[in-house]
C-alpha cells in the first residue's frame, strides 16, 4: 500500500498493522508525495517514557543519548517499548511532498507535531544536549509526518516553552466550547490544572454569563489558579472522588437542576462516578483525563439508572492548537498562570 | 442521608460512598417510603462471578450455595470481592415505598432488576437449587430496590430464559435507533451476537432502507447469524482487530464516505483502531464492547487527526429494556436465533 495516508506503507513490522503498533517502521527521509520532512530541532520526550530512560540508566546524558539512540535505531522511531509512549518534536519543514503543497504551510516553517513520537518515522544523526529538567533532547535529525499527521505552527509571539504546555493538552479546549451550549451550566473536575483553566477560559470566552461553570478543585494551588483566572461562577473545593459530597454541593448550585456538561480533566483515578452524579439526565459527561476507567463509567451510569452521554476524550479535533493558542493569547490572566506554573 | 435515592442511607461501609462501591451495606428487609421490597425467585449470578466461584469450591451445588450465603452475610449484598460483579435478580414486588406509589408497578407484579447485584441490598432466607450451567440460583431472599434503581417487568408472552437474555444486553438497541439518522451508513462490529444482532434490528426496524447497515463478523456461527436475520446491506467477514483491512473494505463498500456511525460490539480487545478509522470525519463511535481500552480509543483518534465523538457505552437508557424486548418481539427471526442459540 503505496501512499497510505497513515503511513502503512513505512511499517516493516509486523505488516499490515498501523505505524503506532507497529515494532518498526522505515525512517528514510527519502518522503513520498504525501509526507513532509522536517530537519528536527528538539524533542520532547514523554514524560513517562523520559522517566523510565532515567531509571534505566540513570541521570547521566551520555547514557540518555545512548539509550534514545538505540531505541530510534531499533524501531525507526522514538517508542520507548517499555512505556508504549513517545513525546513530540519540533523542527522546521525541509521539504512538502507534492500532493501536500495546497496547504498552508511552506519550507523552513516552524512547527510542532501534534502526533505521537511513536508513530512517527525519525532518524537521528546526532544528540547535541540532553536536557534532563525539561524531558527534551537537542537534536540534529529527521522525521517524517504522514498524510494523516498534524502538526501546529510555532507562533511567533510566544516562547518555545509557552507553545509547547499548552500545545500538549490542545484537544480540551476546542472540546469543550463545541459541547457547551448557551443556558448550560458546565462542572469542570480538576479546575486548577492545565486543561481545566483552558476549558473554563474557552467556555467563557464564547458564552460569558450565557454560561454557568461551576470550577470543582482540591489543592490550594488550584484553587488559587481558578481565582486568579477569574472565569469561574461558582467554586467547589473537594476532592474530586467524594462523588456523594460533590452531587450535594452541585445540587445546591443548581437548584437541583444538575450540569448539563460535565468536564472531567482530572488525572487521578476513580472520578468517575462524581462526574455521573453531578450530570442532568440527558446531559452530556466528557473524560479528558487519561485516567479514566471504561468500565467504571459504563457500569456506574447503569448502576444508578443514568441516561447520560459519556465521551472519551478525544486529543484532536479541527483547529484545536489555535483554539488553545488564541485563548491563552487573549486572557492576560491566563497567560500568566501558564508562564508562571507550567513554563518553567 | 435517610431516604438518598442513590441508596447511599444503606451504606454500612466505608461510609459516604455509593452502594456499588460500598463494602457492605443494609439488606434489613424493613423499606424506606423511596425504596421497593422484592420477593425474590432467582438470582442470575454474572458469569465471571459465577465460574471464580465454581474455581475456588469446585463444581458443587453444596458448596457454591455455601459459598454465596458467606458472601451475601458479609456484605448485604451478592457483590463478588474477588470479581467486583454481581448479576441480576427475579422477583416478585412486595412492598412499594409510599412516596414510589404513583410508579406503573403494584404489588405481585414480577419483575427483573435491570441494576447490578453488586449495589442491591440483597437477605437470602435459603438457597433451594444451585442451576450450574446457567449460573442461576433459587432462592428464597428479600431485596431492596432503591429511587433510582431500574427493573423490568417480565412480559407474559416469553420465558424467563429469554427474557434474561435480551434483557442483559438491552442498553445497546436502544442507544443503536437513537444515535443513528436518516441516510447514515452504519457500521457494526461483532454484528453476529446479541448486541450486534439487536443493533441491527433496532435500526432497521426504524429505518429500513434509509439506513445503510454494514455487518463486521468473523466467525461462521456469527456469519449464519447475520444472514438468518437478515438486516444487513452487506457483511464484511474479518478480524475485527485488522484496523487497515476493515479500513479499506469500508473504503470500498462506501465510495471513500465512510461510517458516519460505528457501533462497536466486539467482546475481544485491540478493536478500537478498526471502529475509529472505519469512522468519517465528525462521525460517531459507539464503544458498546465492555473490552474497550479508554486510552487506546483517545490516543488512537488523536494519533491519526481523526475528529470523531466518541461514545462510552451506557447500560442504561430510557426505556431500553422495552425496546429490546420489542425488537425481538416483532421480529420471527431475532427471536428464533435467541431462542436456539443464547437461551439454551
Amino acid at each position: 500500500m503505496e501512499n497510505c495516508k497513515f503511513g502503512t506503507h513505512r511499517v516493516l513490522e509486523p505488516k499490515g498493522v498501523l505505524p503506532q503498533p507497529a515494532w518498526k517502521i522505515d525512517n528514510n527521509p527519502d518522503i513520498a508525495d504525501n509526507e513532509i520532512l522536517i530537519d528536527v530541532m528538539r524533542l520532547n520526550i514523554d514524560s513517562a517514557s523520559f522517566r523510565q530512560i532515567v531509571e534505566e540508566v540513570g541521570k547521566d546524558e551520555e547514557k540518555i543519548a545512548s539509550k534514545i539512540l538505540e531505541i530510534v535505531d531499533k524501531r525507526g522511531k522514538m517508542h520507548n517499548p517499555v512505556t508504549g509512549s513517545g513525546g513530540m518534536l519540533i523542527g522546521t519543514v525541509e521539504k512538502i511532498g507534492k500532493n501536500l503543497r495546497q496547504r498552508d504551510l511552506k519550507v523552513g516553517d516552524k512547527i510542532a507535531t501534534l502526533v505521537s513520537l511513536s508513530l512517527t518515522p525519525l532518524k537521528i544523526e546526532k544528540i547535541n544536549k540532553v536536557i534532563i529538567d525539561q524531558d527534551q533532547v537537542e537534536v540534529e535529525a529527521k522525521a517524517v509526518i504522514f498524510e494523516s499527521g498534524i502538526y501546529a505552527k510555532q507562533p511567533d509571539d510566544m516562547s518555545e516553552t509557552l507553545a509547547l504546555s499548552i500545545l500538549d493538552v490542545a484537544g480540551a479546549p476546542a472540546q469543550a466550547e463545541r459541547l457547551a451550549k448557551k443556558g448550560d451550566v458546565v462542572l469542570i473536575l480538576g479546575a486548577g490544572g492545565k486543561s481545566g483553566l483552558l476549558c473554563a477560559a474557552a467556555i467563557k470566552r464564547k458564552f460569558g454569563k450565557d454560561v454557568k461553570t461551576i470550577a470543582l478543585v482540591n489543592s490550594k494551588r488550584s484553587l488559587e489558579n481558578v481565582e486568579k483566572l477569574g472565569m469561574a461562577d461558582e467554586i467547589i473545593q473537594l476532592d474530586a472522588k467524594d462523588a456523594v459530597s460533590i452531587y450535594h454541593e452541585v445540587y445546591k448550585l443548581t437548584d437541583g437542576k444538575m450540569a448539563d456538561l460535565v468536564i472531567n480533566c482530572v488525572n487521578i483515578p476513580d472520578t468517575e462516578m462524581s462526574s455521573i452524579l453531578s450530570c442532568k439526565e440527558r446531559g452530556k459527561v466528557y473524560f479528558f483525563s487519561m485516567a479514566t476507567s471504561f468500565t467504571k463509567a459504563a457500569l456506574g451510569a447503569e448502576g444508578i439508572g443514568y441516561d447520560i452521554e459519556m465521551l472519551i476524550g478525544n486529543g484532536y479535533c479541527k483547529n484545536h492548537a489555535d483554539v488553545a493558542l488564541d485563548i491563552v493569547r487573549e486572557i492576560p490572566a491566563l497567560k500568566e498562570i501558564f508562564q508562571e506554573k507550567f513554563s518553567k
